[in-house]
């Protein structure tokens, strides 16, 4: 194992103290493990906290900030953050229009979520949860009762967010956050496996001329494994897993090519060209869209392909402004 | 091998594809391999062209927009481009203010920036070269004669590119860019080689317990190899390299800690963590950052440190609204 660390234990507590150090933007408290934006609630606003196992960045606490989330808590690598940290980020960013919490379709994710909000509850804080369930490739899976939450929830963020910043009440936050999970899919696909810092060998094995179609965001198998092929291969795959869910045919989308960490960008560039001519010829027009690392898995080479059937609202409140590290664009 | 790719002659020609697809603020002509912005030239405003060998992205093609880069022209993956590739881009943004190109010290890209200049000059465009030649790893390396240009470009891009946004005249656009070229620094460090598409196998045999220290952005050699260390002395390594080279006591920094491509951004933060309380122990002071992959090396692991001793004039500059696919802050 080479990584850029200095102790496996450390790792998200040093990850944290760069945050802070980095993005003044935030207020991180390293010893909670708590990430929010540096002026604290907004007096009025629906207070949105998401969080899970570290190693997905950016994803969460990089999309902390103006027009996306109050709150990140980060677990351990691949591991559940605990309630007393969803707790402490949701009194931190309760404004006095409740919280909304964003929780990814993990077992430990949803149950600690749960707890934190029946704390909440008993202090009075109105809090909401959502469970993101896009990923399409398994029902079940190694963390999971149902499907998993993968890249919707980075739209979720965005587009809850900027409903909350319009001042909208809680239900119609949470409305709006189910809606954008309701109308998205994704589909993921490993080229290589990833290693946690503190197991320090590859999460599975992934012979040089195989890939996992459907893996998870931790590694977790997927539908199947199958030989190393042209991108293209790999694009159509992963669409057509995406379309025979949810038919695309004639829907304007928001796509995000999502690199799982150890992918270069003009891989991803290559992948949604092939994408982008598969969605085309399935009768669908790509509206909005995103190519990068959004949601990763450590040092994991391969993909994920997220869409979000838009409406012009769900579009209009993708366009609205955002001031994250991860995640800009103008005021 | 394993990439996303189709095939490894197809790379470039299918990522611009993909750019053109994914960015509509972008026009790409994908037959000439030039991307600019989509609006055209603007009148009376410099433009500013850059390019270089492809594999770096989101360098250059992720620079071109408000407030950066009118123009970039992608080579083939670590191969420079050609005059006429540059000349194009040139009288495609040429305002009748002149041209700016914006060149890393590699011989190839610095002998057809000068073609293609002359080529321009010919037709009545003033351009006006400016070298980046920030790493101070070492004197001369197998690509270039005296010191590779890597991180400082991304500076430069910005910086110049928010000079010429304000109007400035070419000969003082350009003084801005060799401002910040001469007070940035820069050191990389690779923990694995990064695999051409054309040729399929690592550049460079690393073994698994050492790394490179002092890497180019095509990997090549470094000053010394060494084995593999905790983060900590690696930033240590880095940051007395720059020091060393251009003393930092008292300096308020722009600091870009940059995966080179297959680095989990968990990591970076750990580095930039280590990458401040260094830099902090030195008396210098982290007054801007940047955190993530900006110039990398195709599936390279590793990073690169980049210092700029900045000004009030070039934190203004550095301040100033930003609007590309990969830097993107309010206006």
């Amino acid at each position: 194992m080479k990584k850029l660390i200095n102790a496996p234990d450390d790792v998200v507590v040093e990850a944290l103290g760069g945050i802070k150090a980095a993005h003044p933007s935030l207020d991180v408290d390293v010893e909670a493990k708590v990430i929010t934006r540096a002026g604290g609630a907004t007096a009025g606003k629906v207070g949105l906290v998401s969080g899970g196992g570290s190693g997905h960045e950016p994803l969460h606490g990089g999309f902390v900030g103006f027009g996306m989330l109050d709150a990140a808590c980060p677990g351990e690598v691949f591991t559940s953050p605990v309630p007393d940290q969803m707790l402490i980020a949701t009194q931190k960013v309760d404004g006095g229009a409740g919280v909304l919490h964003i929780v990814k379709n993990y077992t430990g994710d949803v149950l600690n979520f749960q707890m934190a909000a029946e704390l909440a509850g008993d202090e009075g804080i109105e809090v909401v949860p959502v469970v993101i369930n896009d990923d399409v490739a398994v029902q079940d899976s190694l963390y999971t009762a149902g499907r998993r939450g993968t890249g919707a929830t980075v739209f979720v963020e965005k587009i809850a967010g900027a409903a909350a910043e319009q001042q909208l009440d809680l239900k119609s936050v949470a409305d709006v956050a189910r809606e954008v999970n309701e109308r998205s899919r994704s589909f993921g696909v490993a080229l290589t496996a990833c290693t946690t810092p503190a197991v320090g060998t590859p999460g599975f094995d992934l012979p040089n001329d195989e890939i996992e179609l459907g893996v998870g965001i931790h590694g977790e198998p997927g539908r199947e494994r199958g030989p190393m092929r042209p991108v293209a291969e790999i694009a159509e795959v992963t669409v057509d897993a995406i379309d025979d869910d949810m038919s695309l045919s004639g829907s304007e989308l928001l796509v995000m090519v999502n690199g799982m960490g150890a992918t270069p960008l003009v891989e991803l560039y290559v992948a949604f060209n092939d994408v982008a001519r598969i969605l085309s010829a399935k009768g669908a027009t790509i509206a909005r869209s995103l190519v990068g690392n959004y949601i990763t898995s450590l040092d994991m080479a391969g993909l994920s392909v997220t869409v979000l059937r838009l409406t012009p609202d769900l579009t209009r409140l993708w366009d609205a402004p955002v001031e994250t590290p991860a995640l800009r664009w103008g005021r």
